[in-house]
């Protein structure tokens, strides 16, 4: 186990009816609200009513920013820095999954900094203040809720970059499970393979004696596994929708992280994917991550094994481990087919004209991963793999 | 799974050397500091050295005040508390166990408070405002180093009160592992026992569709049965010692008890063994919670098997359920006795003839437990059960 620091002190409102408390809970904080949100699902649902009746029975003014899409912009999130910059705007409440809370982040940061905003996701700076935010979860997937990442697509070139720090984790986190019934199969299925890939990075790591994380890591895939069936089948199944929304918070709040050091190159090669194509994330994911695992498990195939074993019940097979390795994957793979991803770049219709292109800017800024160092050729190998 | 809120905003520095972070921890909080500890343990091992050091190099005035007992008791709270307020004390440093950190929770209430410090442990007040405190742990047991509660024990009487607030969670707490190196074999298996006894206690729930909390919690339970042989054997093994102090941590952060209804009877019972015969939390808890099971198991024998197979390895056998279930409580007995713990009053050389009286004290403000609700009698069975 490594040396590690953690504290997470996001504040979790969780249950039926919990959007309720979004207008006391922002007022502890501020007292003009950016309200930033994407398409019009949030109005569909009454949730857009019920959050702004309880800001306004809070007191509090409200700005408004809708519009934010997925693999969210650049050009928005500087929209939303001069909106608060003019208005004078003191809390930032995000109201969607990853891209809106991502693009509140950015927003967040941005405020308060004289430069240019995407200087933080390239390492020329790092913020000293952000201005505080909040969060009403609609999409479980990304995990940005609890979080002290955010990633945002620049257009100009297609970037697509991760940054992150301490002071961009939301004040409070709002999470009911309810609000994710409309949500429909695809993007359930795309929310679900992004929180196990936020597992799976810090579950395959080069750290030995990690038992205890081991096991939380272990116990989070084994409940979206048996939750995200019942889910598709019942999209109205409160209890599978909790278990599912919960466990991506868990996923990627960094306690199943501590002591160890996680990969994050499959997510790294996913990116420069939705960075072109605009695919979901999720779906980007189902196609890099079992790519990846064959072109790494050699490094530790005991690992793999175990995995295979304790997640997806493989027989375990002490006498041909390398087997019961490549199971796990073949299950893992199922698993996405099943509850409708693809696995492949062809079945998601990307082309493989700019899978180079795609390696070489994944590897710009050197190698990738942290389980095995991958360069551009390894990159390129994977994506190769994952056609 | 019920509706909750969860916010832990416990800072936790892990790893090798972690005591030298204390100074500039709390440098951040406060300028004279109550550096509260028990015996001479602290001294042993040189820890007292390095906590001074490192308090000194951050420029922090210091009052000392050592000899926490275990069951910690009132009367050292009371003189903490005018300690503190006659050398105007903004911070309390606990150096130690769950007794000391109980006991600086219990003076950090206190000093803001005109009443008796005793009101908040039978509920006659809550505080409203109290000193921060921070935590050098050295024994991991109690998981007070991040939880919201503080036990206390009045002499006069012989009660043993508990009370819990968000405001107790101490602002940073230290954990390095091998502090733990040198604590005896039947110490290092109280803390075990107690770990354990916080996971089951939040476990044996009434509230059904807690799947991920259910796995949290075994994966938490099957990591310090498997690291507790190795502990007691290699009591310096870095990586063994780690999973137990991290686990100790998790079991009582209130994370596993997320969306459920805890039982917490074996805890009210063990506490009038302890307030009264002075046996360690953790070999009362070892006695009482067999006795607890034996006695309840029937409320939900499905979830008593679970446990049996889940935790314990015991084979899975459908058309024997209560079988199943009672094979995993003897597994957790045969542990207990493994490691060296009792698991019968009379093996803790404590006798029969005060078991009215504890059966009486425990419910006099009402049945307790959840999972089954106790009254005196039932109380009374449980302390036959465990002779």
């Amino acid at each position: 186990m490594e040396n590690f620091t953690f504290r997470n002190a996001t504040k979790i409102i969780f249950g039926k009816d919990a959007e309720n408390y979004v207008g006391t809970e922002t007022a502890r904080y501020g007292s003009k609200v950016l309200l930033h949100y994407g398409g019009g699902s949030i109005k569909n649902y009454g949730l857009y009513d019920r959050v702004l009746k309880s800001l306004k029975d809070a007191g509090l003014e409200i700005i408004e920013l809708g519009g934010v899409q997925s693999n969210p912009r650049l050009s928005m999130v500087k929209k939303g820095i001069d909106i608060c910059r003019k208005e004078k705007v003191d809390f930032i409440l995000a109201v969607g999954g990853g891209s809106v809370i991502d693009s509140a982040k950015a927003i967040a940061a941005g405020v308060t900094y004289n430069g240019d905003v995407w200087d933080f996701y390239t390492r020329k700076a790092v913020p000293e203040k952000i201005i505080p935010l909040g969060v009403v979860l609609t999409i479980p997937a990304a995990g940005s809720e609890t979080s002290g990442a955010s990633v945002i697509t620049k257009e100009e070139g297609s970037y697509k970059r991760a940054f992150e720090s301490e002071m961009l984790r939301p004040k409070f986190a709002i999470l009911n499970p309810e609000i994710s019934y409309t949500l429909p199969p695809y993007q359930t299925a795309c929310g679900v393979s992004d929180i196990m890939a936020h597992v799976m990075e810090r579950y395959f790591t080069r750290v030995q004696n990690v038992d205890l994380t081991d096991r939380l890591c272990e116990a989070t895939l084994e409940t979206v596994i048996g939750n995200t069936p019942l889910v598709l089948k019942k999209p109205n199944s409160y209890q599978a929708r909790a278990e599912i929304m919960w466990a991506g918070t868990i996923a990627h709040n960094d306690l199943l992280g501590t002591g160890r050091i996680g990969d994050w190159a499959s997510h790294g090669i996913e990116h420069e994917l939705s960075g072109i194509y605009d695919i979901a994330h999720g779906a980007g994911l189902s196609i890099i991550f079992p790519a990846w695992m064959k072109y790494v498990y050699k490094q530790d195939v005991e690992r793999f094994a175990q995995f295979a074993v304790r997640v997806w019940n493989v027989e375990a097979d002490f006498k041909n481990v390398e087997k019961v390795a490549f199971k796990g994957i073949k299950r893992l793979e199922e698993f996405y087919k099943k509850i409708g991803l693809p696995i492949t770049l062809k079945e998601a219709n990307i082309p493989y004209d700019r899978l180079e292109e795609m390696a070489e800017k994944c590897t710009e800024g050197g190698p990738r991963g942290n389980f095995v160092r991958l360069d551009k050729n390894d990159v390129l190998e994977i994506l190769m793999l994952a056609r």
